[in-house]
This record gives C-alpha cells, sequence and structure tokens, in this order.
C-alpha cells in the first residue's frame, strides 16, 4: 500500500489561519491535480478535525470516487457531514472508547464503523484493515494532528506539499504536522525531495520518505 | 532601505523543535549563501527570542561584518550573549518599559542602545532609525516573532525561505511566522515567487513582497 500526503501550506507552513476556516492557498491548477489524485486514490483519509473545521465532501469533480476515510477516535463526526453524504462510500475509524451512541448513530447514517486502538486510533492497525481491503493508493489530506502522527509511526510513503506565495503567520495557526513534534534531530522523518515544479502562483514539492 | 527576510525551515514550516534548540536545517552550500548575504548587508536584525535560544554572534566567516541589531522590548539580552562580543558592533532597540538598570548595563558591555516605542520596540520607528543613520540592505534572521511583526507592519522587502527536507512537527514548535497571526485572506501578505533553486539537499525559495 503507498500512502501519500497531500496537502497545501503558506509559505510559513500553515494550513489556515488561527481560526481554522479554510483558506484558498493554490489556485485552479492545483485544484486539477489534486482532483486527479483523488481519482487515481482507492481511499483519502482525514482526520475528524478536518471534518468539524472543513466539512469537506472528499468526492472528485469527475470519476469514481475512491472510499472516504475519517480517523475520528471519540466519533464526533457530524451525522450532517458531507463525509457521510451518498456521493461514495465512507468508512469511520474509531477508538474503543467512543461513546456507542456516536457508533449507532455513525452506521445508521451510513458510515462502516471500525473500531482500531483504545483511546486514540492506531493509525498502523487502521492501515493494516485497509490494506486487508485490498486498498494500494491512499491519499491522505490533513489535517495537521493526522500528518503528524502518521509521519510518527512510519505510515507516509510520499509528501506531495504546494507552497502556496502568502503569509498567514500565527503560532496557534494549523501547520502541515502538528501533534507534540519530534525533538530529536535522528528522530525527524528525513525526506527525499524528488521534485520541484511551479504550479500556479507557487510551487509543489514531492518528496519521498527516506 | 531594502529588508530580505532569510530563513530555513522545514518542510512543515517549523524553525526549530519545541524545545527551541537549535537544529541543522540546511547544509554547507546554504551556510555558505547565508554567509555571503551577511557581508553583503549593512546590518543583521533578530528578535531577542533568537538572542535567548540560540546566542548567536552573527558574524560572517570572512569579510567586513555588518552591524547586529537586536529587538529587544524589556532589554533582555543577557550581558554574556556573543551578539556583544567585540566582533561587531551592536544596537540594541529597547522599549520605553524596558528596566533602567538593564539598559545601562547593555550600555555597559558596549552596546548602543536606542529606545523606539512604548511597551513593545515599534519596529517602524526602528528601521527609520536604521534607515537615517546610512543602512542601505538590512538581512533579518529571525525568529518567528519578529519575522510576523515585520510582515505585519509591512517592512519585508524579500524573503529568502530554504525549505529543508525534514519533518519537525509540533503544534508549539517555533515557525517561519508566528504572532497572532492573519485571519483575514485580504490582510495576508502576498508574496510573488521569483526563483527557486535546488540547494542542498532542499529547495531555496525566493520571494518578493507584493
Amino acid at each position: 500500500m503507498h500512502v501519500v500526503v497531500n496537502a497545501a501550506m503558506s509559505a510559513d507552513g500553515k494550513l489556515s489561519s488561527r481560526q481554522r476556516e479554510q483558506v484558498a492557498i493554490s489556485g485552479a491548477d492545483d485544484f486539477d491535480r489534486v482532483d486527479d489524485l483523488r481519482v487515481e486514490s482507492d481511499a483519502i483519509v482525514v482526520g475528524v478535525g478536518t471534518v468539524l473545521a472543513d466539512d469537506p465532501s472528499l468526492t472528485a469533480d469527475e470519476g469514481v470516487n475512491p472510499v472516504r476515510v475519517v480517523a475520528d477516535s471519540k466519533a464526533r463526526t457530524p451525522l450532517d457531514a458531507r463525509v457521510l453524504d451518498d456521493r461514495a462510500d465512507t468508512l469511520v475509524f474509531v477508538a474503543e472508547s467512543a461513546p456507542n451512541r456516536n457508533v449507532r448513530a455513525l452506521r445508521e447514517a451510513g458510515a462502516d464503523v471500525v473500531v482500531a486502538g483504545n483511546g486514540r486510533v492506531a493509525l498502523g492497525q487502521a492501515f493494516s484493515e485497509l490494506e486487508s481491503r485490498g486498498t494500494k493508493r491512499v491519499m491522505v489530506e490533513g489535517g495537521g494532528e493526522l500528518i503528524f502522527s502518521l509521519f510518527d509511526g512510519g505510515l507516509v510513503d510520499e509528501l506531495r506539499l504546494y507552497v502556496g506565495s502568502v503569509v498567514i503567520g500565527g503560532r496557534d495557526a494549523p501547520t502541515l504536522a502538528d501533534g507534540d513534534g519530534f525533538v530529536e534531530r535522528r528522530s525527524f522523518p528525513d525526506l527525499d525531495l524528488d521534485s520541484v515544479e511551479r504550479v500556479d502562483d507557487g510551487v509543489l514539492l514531492r518528496y519521498l520518505v527516506s
């Protein structure tokens, strides 16, 4: 299984402002690129924070839609979230400690709910489950907490990073990789910069994870 | 006066880990580039946070050293800081509210201390003072709080950004532009991506501020 993290960030590493409202960082060409990547993927994964902040539909404009996957430890995905609409299948990974009522409601809303892990979704276990279901290509669309956890778990194969020509700022604004962060230099995930390409007004950096 | 912000950040926008220890993000070629930029500058500006965290000398390996400038509202620069050594002149901007005792001690340590602003250093006023002293080229070396304030004040002409091929992560790790952050899309400083160049294992992005 090949896992690609795809994200657009400002030149100062932010996914959005401190108010966590969705911000247009890239442009039309990058949107097309992201759409193509979605169509090529078997599964699109986001954290519940992204569902709560942006309410994305995670569908492509054209073509067959991949399964939408939410890492949602406490089963907080709202029942009216776009990610639960009938444009594609939806799989929600929850932790054992997720409230039963929420889990039941998500199932009634049509989601496939799978338990992986105790207090938090065990991402390695979740990704093994995806693989066991025949998933070959996974696209991760954020947010920064999920992306950090995936790097921390050694679960990322590739990073496609659009760097927009804008400054957002903010010590509390979400960044590409939040979480607790790495501390020791030797624990930092090293990347291989595979390609550099100008797209829209910014630059697309493609990295392979060493 | 031309103001260049120069910084190296990880692929996720961090200047260092959450412990704020200095981290090697770039390599030898980028160090040489930074050294050249220092020699071409008349003044090198940092915030006191950078002095406290990294204790940089802010001198070039060769050539004439530019004046070192610290934005230090409360006059907290330690008297044994490298930035106060005799390898170059040092100008410390403080706010009116800075403790007199600290200001006196900094002067006794050889620094030129100039008051600009009340509770915090008024950066526009400080930069006007630099310009009135004949400063033509200013290089800003961080940290993220100062860089945000300079963008907020419309004081940046150019950004030279080395993006290292590494992930640091951490919601509390310092980023290229911290501060309160911008909220409205129309208030975000827009950049023009002028050049893209591979340097060491990463990429150097050069932006002009629109």
